[in-house]
This record gives C-alpha cells, sequence and structure tokens, in this order.
C-alpha cells in the first residue's frame, strides 16, 4: 500500500523504515531536507514540497502525520487544502483527543477522512514493532489494516491470554486495536501513558529508598530542627542497585519492559551522574489526570506521578517558600541550609 | 542437597516441588497432615512432629520456613531448642526485615546461621521460577546456592541486559541475588512489594478512566451539590477494557507480566463482578513507606497505592463524615445519597 | 442604592437580608414564590416574573445573581435581552471563570457590565458578613462599593495585619478585594475553595487517627492476608474527639473558623451517626487542580483532598476490584468480606 | 505553685516568664548560663548545675523538661537519680509518645511521675497562652491544674462551642486537657502536628496557584518535550497574594491563625526572596503517618504534606533522575536544562 509520511523526527522516521520493511510503499516530507534523504536512501520518495507531496501520492490519498501535537493544525491548515475527497489523514502523534473530536467534524464536512492514532513503542519500535491505539470510521480503519499490521509487533512469541475467547474477530492479539470513534485511539492512548508515569514513578521511589538503606551509617545533626533517625541500625545496607534490577527482571511480580530499560540504565550509570533530574511531561499525564476530574474518578498515584514531575522542575519552590515563611511565623524556626537528608 | 520445608501453603508447596524437580531431597512438615500427603507423593519425606522432621535431617541442617510473618517466631521458638551449632535457617517468607535483624543475632550467640529470603513469583512460581533477594553472611548464602539456584528462573530466553558488565561475578542474571547482611533479603523484597502496590495502582486507576469514558452517555443530576460534567460530548466512549489491556501486552510501553495477569482477569470477568474491591495490604506496602519516612525519601506515589487499599476496606468512612459534618456546618450542605457518578 | 437579586437560596436570601440590613433597597425575583414572600415580610420587593423585575429596577440597573453555576446561562439568555446599555449584571455564585471570560466578552459587545463575585461565608454570612473576592472593570467595581462593604464583614475587632503597609489604598482590610479583571473573583475564589478542601481533608484525617488510636485494645485477625498490628501496646487510646477539638481552638496552632465548625459537630454527634460520608465536590475543588495542572504547579494536598471525595462516593470500586483481581491472578489470594481494620 | 523548668530555648524561655506572671515560682537551668541570667532579671532562681537545681526545689518537686526531642533521655539519665520519690517529671516537648510510654515505666518503678504535655503556641504562647494537651495519671495532672491554667490562654474572649454540654466538668475551654494515659499528650500533639503540615501545604499550594494565574502572559517554548498551554488566555492574572490572604481573613470558611500569619509574612516579603524553601520535619509529621500506617487509616493528605517536605530538600533528586534515564532509554528524550514552568 502506498502512504505518506510528513515528519520525520525519531518516530517518523523510525516508523517510514518499518512499512518500507514489510512492502509498504512511502512518500515521505520533512521540513529538513537531511531527514528525508537517509530515507530516500533506503527507498522512500522524498518530496520538494507539501504540493510535491500530495501530487506524489495515488487517490484516494493516505497521509499519516508524526508531528509534535502543537505544531499539527498548522501542518493541515496548509495540506487540507491541496487534498480531495475520501483522502485519509491519519494522526499518529500525542494529539490531544479534544483535537481529534474537533478536527474530524471539520475535515468530515470536506469529505476527507481522518483517524486517530496512539502510538506505543519508543526508539525501540523500529525493531519491536509498534502498539498502535485506533479511533475513527470503521470502513477507513479496516481499509488501512496492512499498514497497521505493517506497523504493529504481531502476535510474535508472547502467548495469547489463556481467558481470551479463541473466536474473537479482533486485532488485538496482533498488537492494534481500532478502540472506537473519532478520538478514542489517543484516548486510549492518553490513559496508557498516564499509567506509564505511575509504573515509572513507583519503580523510582522504590530504587530511591533501596539508594537510601545506609542512612544509618551516615553521620546525623542533632537540634531541634532535625528529625533524629529512631533506629540507625535497620539502615545499614549498602545495595548494588543494577544487580537489583536485574534479579527482579527475572521471576519477579514487578518484571515488566520499564524495568528492563532501568536496569540497563543502572549498569550504565550507576549514580545517574549524566541526569538533572528535571523530569518533563508531555501532555498525556496531565490530559489523563484532567480526565480523571471530569469522570470523578479518584487517581492519586497517577496525580501524584504528575506533580512529581512538576515537582522536579523546581514548581513547587514557591510553595515551599510560603512553608518556611509560616514556620518562620509562628515557631521563629530558622530555615537549614539546603543539606539533604537522602541521598 | 537435602533441605527441610516447615510450612506448606501455596508458595512453600510449590517450592519443594520445584526443588525436588532439580534433584534435590526434601523433608517437609506441616501441622496439617494433609498438606504433606501430597508432597509426600511426589517424593518428599513427610514428618509427623517438629521432633520427627529435625530427626530426619543431617547436620548441617537446613530449614526453610515458609510461614505467615505472624508465626515464625511462635515456630522458632519450638524449633531452636531442637537444632544443633552450625544448622541453618532460612524465613523464605514475608518477614519484617527488622525481625531479621533481631533474630540472626539471638541465633548467631547459639551458633545457628539465619538467611533471609525474600521471594517473589506468587502461584506461577512453580513453572517459572522464583526471584530470589537473599540476606545474610557470604559463605551460609554461598553454601546454600544449590537450592537458590533450583528455585530460581535462571538465565532462561530473557536476554541479558546489555550495559551490564561481561565478567560480572554475580548471580542476579540467574534469578536470585545476594543483597547483602541480614535483613537485606527481606529489606529489598519489601521494597519490591511496595513498588508493586504502585504499579498495581497505576494500571487500576487507568483502566478505572477507561471504563468511565462513557460519562458523557450518562443521565446527570442538576443540582447545587452535583458539579455539572463541562463538556460530555468528551466522554462518548464505550471502551472494551480486556482488548485494550491485550494490544498493551503488544510492543507497548507498559507491557509487563502484572498486565499479562490483568488482561487474563479481564477477559474472564470483563465486569469483575466476582469481586469486591476490598484490597488486603500484607505487611510490605507498609513497611516500604515507613521506611522511606525514616530516610525522608519522598514517596508520593508509593505512599497513595497503600492509602487506596486502606480505603477500600472502609477505613476513611470516619473522615468523610468530618467533611459531610463540617459541609453542613458552614454551608448547610445535606449529603446526597450514595449515588455513584463514576460506574 | 438599590440593587435586585435573582436567586433566594440560602445563600441570595442571607445576602438580601444583610443588603437590606445596611439601608440598600432589594428588587428580588425567583421562579419560587414563596421565596419572595419572607423577603417581602423584611422589606424587599418582590417581582411576578423576570421582566417585572427588570421594570422595577432603576436605570443604570445593578442585578445581582445568585444561582447555581449551571442554570446562570440559561438565566442570563432570558434575562439579557430585558436590560438596557450600562446595566451591570453580579454573578455572585460559584461559577467557572472560564465562563466569565466568555460572558464578560458577549456582554461587553452589547454594552452591559459584568462583574464576577466570589463569596465566602456560608449560612454564618448573614451575621458575620461575606468575604468578597471581586473580577471585572474597575470604574464598575468602584461604583458598586457600598453594595460589596455592606456584604462584607468589615474591618470589625480582627486587627489588620501587623506588616501591612498603613496607607494602602484597598478594602481587602474590609472583607472586599477587587482582585483583577473578568474571572479574577471567582479564580480567587476557586483557588480559596480547593485550598478549603485541603484545610478539612487535613482535620478530618487527622481526627481519624485520633479515633483509631484504641486500635490496640481490639481483636485483631491472624492470618497470611491481614498485617500484624506490630505493637499493640502503643495503640491503647480512648480519645475523647469534641474535647480534642475543644482544645485545639485556644492557642493551638491549628486553630481556625473550620475547626470551630468541627468542633460543635462532633460534640452534637460524637460518633457523626447521621452522616454517611458521601462527600460532593461542587465543581471549585475539581477547576483548582486543573488550573494547577495547567499551570505546571505541584498541589499534592489538594488534589488528594479532592479524590478522597471521589473515592468516597465510591468510584475507586473498579480500581479496587481490579487490584483484587491482580492479587488472585498472581497470589491465589482471596479477598476478605468487608471488614473494616479502622473503625 | 514552684516548679523546676529546663531548657530555656524559645519556648523554654517565654513557658518560664508567663508561669511568673501568673504568680509561680520558678527554679531554672540550662547549661548555657546566659539563657538564665535574662529570667534571673524577672525573677526566677538559676541554677549553677543539676544538682544545684534539684537542692532548690521543695518536694515533691515538679520539674519540666522543655528540650529538643534528642536530649531528653540524656538529661533523664542525669537527673533522675538526684531526684526522690514521689517528685513529678513533665516533658513539655515533642517527644516521641513511644518514648512517653516507655519512660513513665522505668520511672514509676523507681516512684517517680511522669507527665507528657504537647504544647503548642509558638513564639505567641507567651502572651496568647499554649494549647496543652496533657498524657499521664488522673492524680498528678490534677495536682499540676493550676500550672496548666497558667499557661493556657483560659476561656478569653473565645465564645465555648454551641453544642458543648454546659456542666461538663473539663478543662478544654480553658485550652488545656487531660487526654488519657501515658503518652496520649503527646499522641494528640503529634496528630496536631500532622494536620498542621497539612493545612500550610493547603495554603502553600493554592497560594502557588495563584502567583502563576499569569502563567498566559509569560513566553513558551515549542518543542515536543514541553507541553503546550491549551488556553492562554484562561491565564493572565497577576494577582496580589498578601491583600488576597488579608481579605481571606475576614468573614471566609478558609479563615484561621496561619492565615493570619501568612498575611504577615506575605505583606513583609512579597516575592518570599528571603527564603529557600527548604522545608525541616521535625519528627510529628513523620510519627503520625506512621501512627495512620499502623492504624490502617488512609491519610493521602497529610503524607502528601510529609513527602513535599521531604522533596523540599532535594530527596527526590535520586527518584527524578531514574525517570530521566527511563525517558532517555526509551524514547531518546533529552533532558531539558532547569527551566522552570511555574515561577
Amino acid at each position: 500500500m502506498q502512504l505518506g509520511m510528513i515528519g520525520l523526527g525519531r518516530m517518523g522516521n523510525n516508523m517510514t523504515q518499518r512499512l518500507m520493511q514489510h512492502g509498504h510503499e512511502c512518500v515521505v516530507y520533512d521540513a529538513r531536507a537531511e531527514s528525508m534523504a537517509a530515507l530516500e536512501a533506503l527507498g522512500a520518495t522524498a518530496s520538494a514540497s507539501l504540493q510535491d507531496f500530495v501530487s506524489k501520492l495515488s487517490k484516494p490519498r493516505v497521509v499519516w502525520l508524526m508531528l509534535p501535537a502543537a505544531v499539527v493544525d498548522k501542518v493541515l491548515d496548509q495540506l487540507v487544502p491541496l487534498l480531495d475527497k475520501d483522502d485519509i489523514l491519519i494522526d499518529g502523534g500525542n494529539s490531544y483527543y479534544h483535537d481529534d473530536i474537533r478536527r474530524s467534524g471539520a475535515l468530515r464536512s470536506k469529505g476527507l477522512h481522518y483517524v486517530d492514532v496512539g502510538t506505543s513503542g519508543g526508539v525501540f519500535g523500529l525493531e519491536r514493532g509498534y502498539c498502535l491505539m485506533i479511533g475513527g470510521e470503521k470502513p477507513t480503519v479496516e481499509h488501512l489494516s496492512s499498514i497497521f499490521a505493517a506497523l504493529a509487533p504481531g502476535k510474535g512469541d508472547l502467548p495469547i491470554t489463556e481467558s481470551r475467547p479463541k473466536d474473537l474477530a479482533s486485532t488485538a492479539d496482533q498488537g492494534f486495536l481500532h478502540c472506537g470513534p473519532h478520538g478514542a485511539g489517543h484516548f486510549v492512548k492518553m490513559v496508557h501513558n498516564g499509567i506509564e508515569y505511575g509504573l515509572m514513578a513507583a519503580y523510582a521511589e522504590g530504587l530511591n529508598i533501596l539508594r537510601n538503606a545506609d542512612i544509618g551509617m551516615r553521620e546525623h545533626v542533632v537540634d531541634a530542627e532535625t528529625t533524629p533517625l529512631q533506629n540507625p541500625e535497620h539502615y545499614q545496607y549498602k545495595l548494588d542497585l543494577p544487580e537489583i534490577a536485574e534479579v527482579w527482571r527475572r521471576g519477579s511480580v514487578i518484571s515488566s519492559w520499564l524495568l528492563d530499560l532501568t536496569a540497563d540504565a543502572l549498569y550504565g550509570d550507576p549514580g545517574l551522574e549524566s541526569y538533572e533530574g528535571h523530569v518533563s511531561d508531555s501532555g498525556e499525564g496531565r490530559w489523563t489526570v484532567i480526565a480523571a476530574i471530569d469522570e470523578a474518578v479518584p487517581t492519586p498515584v497517577l496525580s501524584a506521578a504528575l506533580q512529581e514531575r512538576f515537582s522536579s522542575r523546581g514548581n513547587a519552590d514557591f510553595a515551599n517558600k510560603i512553608l518556611s515563611a509560616m514556620r518562620s511565623e509562628f515557631g521563629g524556626h530558622k530555615e537549614k541550609p539546603a543539606n539533604k537528608t537522602a541521598g
């Protein structure tokens, strides 16, 4: 099948490669010409402009956008006038599903079809395949099934879930799923990322506890501003974090792909000196918590994971200063210099 | 190697089987005779009493306890007087590592060796092997290595972490690890379970958001006590939870063994009607948070996961009544009947 | 000054009374005629219809809306066509500040002025006065200052903050404040309520800990699903909650008006048997957390307080069932019946 | 009544003054002689040593300790051998109630009486009086009632709670309360401080949201690592924080003494430039959360408030680095420099 790909960053580039490996024909476009050159060498057709890109696609055209969420509408403004009735637009990036609902309505009135695809898999997707969560109209989604099948991991050697009905007419076991109408793909991907924040935080907090299990061996200040450690004899462990991550990968209840990656990062840099710990959040975590609030669904863990990221970037500083100011007001407590307890 | 196993519940029974499958000789004891019969049929030696059990073991004896944490000290009180110098006691259950520190000191003064082993793997461990986190003195731990190797999953077909030094003299890649001195095994297992609580909660909260994505299709009360749903058009999705869990298993960043199990549970009972949602906590989650507090390590996610379990058992009820009472006092707000918003 | 009040619920009724006590002339309207009768007896002018209401006000008219947030737009649709250029509309309810921004623009294009007023004080406001947070254009807000002064508590006998500049040209020390442009009043009131949720939860959680300080005196189940209480001797206190609330009112760092109300509720019904603990949230708590997310400001406490309310209404049930299902899958853990630990 | 005071820091000094103002006779001791001089000028009797201190007290002696929790046992080791049967020891500091239970038993075996007093009021207590939460045996507590009455605020002009039974034989309305047996005083004070952490955090988080309400007026980076602000037009408010704190003091539901102090701090230094925001925690907050965990009482708000303090001191840094490392592993996400979103 022929497909046009716009946006050749890390994700778009890899996905184009995987599509070509599975026999699909790819026309590509990116504002940076050098991004196209490498793919051209692998068999893709590069485009000189959006106009050129559109002209190289046969109708009904299939255009996959792999762009930062903030840029999608700008590209659509330029692209849509160049398209014809029955062409298909796929947003495979991390758009807000609100935007999918809005866009699909606007595009439908022009005779265009819109499909939203949440894509998980990261830099390993080229090799392992991408997990695809899809929203849109059934006929359009079905029309694209060979594209999705190429990008997805397929059944591979992962056993199908035992209690799954054998005769289910669904592609979930191949790694892609039509989740529902417009926006459903990005909705499910959004929650996927919200969960991801929670999982990551759980590992990170646990490893931080392990790292500080030697706190009883360190010197402690004795003053009214510092809580004395009640039982230093309970905290005399110097633990080997990469080795612990490695052993947990094997047979434990908390084994996961994220843990595999964590072990890799810890062996490479056990003190993680190459990081500062300012953690970005790219939208889905926020939107997940907002959706939960709209639904009145309690999400203490997902919310806490999101807040930690805000806090990691210094955004709690003013609140903390208020706490110090209050303590100074009522108790005459002087702030102590930034002397970490935990390491 | 010969090993005596005390406590033949779900875990002890399976571990004994796995040990025998790997050629170890097992003497077993359990207060319930019927628990021993099945293992006897598979080749284990049953015991009529603790005395009998001890007499059947050759010195230096190796005794593995697989008991509820609250029972270990009682059994030790009866068992220890029957043992001889240089015998080895292994606590493979979920004991508090404080108890390991205390016990190992008391036993050392009697010439006995103590090893604490945190064991993860659940009911699947018989087949998959158990992840073992071990605390104790190096010579004793090394003496037991064939036992640990039999219980652990081994290298299997899981690739070793890429950045792991090739020449590391460690058994982490076989699924068991000597983590440190007395208590270190249960300390690491404790944090493992704390992380497990966080992971489980992340999936559970996310799936609850997905389940309520149809809230805009339901009827809403309009009164001053109920927040109006701002945008019902954003919540029109009836999502298929088992299918979503299945697709996430394949290639997504959040794939994990816990997710595999969740998919299985959801296909079997999509509405989870067979559960009430009163979630026990068996100690490690609490101890993890307490350790974090002692270390002054922030654990918002692990704490929240623990609190959710308390709350699931109705333990927030009195606090909630106070909130209702306050609202009645300052605003004359009448409580609404228990009409859930989310489903 | 003459003012028209629409919406004579608990708040609108009391505010009208307070305005009249301070010499203002009030025309009132409510769909329920009986709500107007009582105020008429106190000197207000009742209206037969919205048309009648508008006709009784002299131009430029001042109309105060005291309505549930979900109803304001419907009433405005009927009211606005009846008004004339330069009339002033005040929304004193708990509207979302997004709506203020939208409405003020729409009304401005018709020559009408809009003021948003966040009103705190509850059922005690009639006597104590209301704290008013005001958003809008400066001339309009100044035009209404006698209205605000009547509703607000005034300086009273509460000392002015010591470090406050003596010559500040502001009304904050009288209990009303022009916070900023359209929406600023409701924005500040929204955050006020978000804080209120946090304060209430802090007291409620603390009192729940006190109530369960006798847990060591209660019987405990011993099984693998129940964490044993490590030190029952530490939890042997039967505490008198109303008395503790009373003593905290006097000289403690946590004294507050909310605590005064809590003491009153606890003396009246120490076990709070008359409440079920299903706690509503009327919007501002949600909007506060959403604003914090948009701003990337960490709000772990305010978020947790909101989530607790969702949870109090049973909305965590499905997530909890997932936890039970997972535990059953990996460990064969059977759910225990709903036997609360804490009382 | 005669009372000996050991420990003349901020609290001990002020309390001694207040006792003398109410006609009590005070013998004082502090390792720093200069701390005694000022009180001597006001009528106190200074001591050259602990021996001297004890010799100046008439039997049965009443000794009040006002010391950092970590020092109490050391002082008791020196002091107790100097005392006689029936002497009374009062720990008025912030000791862990576990220590009270232990100490009271040890002292009882020597014929000494022990009373634990949780003291709230901070630096304002000298003038306003201290809220006292008392644990111990009834006769001893009653023997000391004139001491407690002098330190407490008394009924003052704060109305007694309306629903309080008129004939209650209790001193709660005077600002001191016998809460229960040994440890009950510090237990209640501990929870008091836990609540205090929650209250402080609620105000601090809310004010941080207000401070960042102008985020829509600031410039934003556009890249895949930064969530775009959806609606900048909703965040165009430059709010005056001290004025808002001042207006909330008057008639609002969230008025409190902590808010009075916050207003004072904000007027004095609106940007709180004189603080760094490294917030100490002096023990009670931790112990409160640990007690809640033992009781299985959910405390999401109190826990979050505690975690925020840990985090303010940099103790989440390693966990945050793990998050950055994971993101780098799975997505090739590069960390962004520490560019705060919120101000």
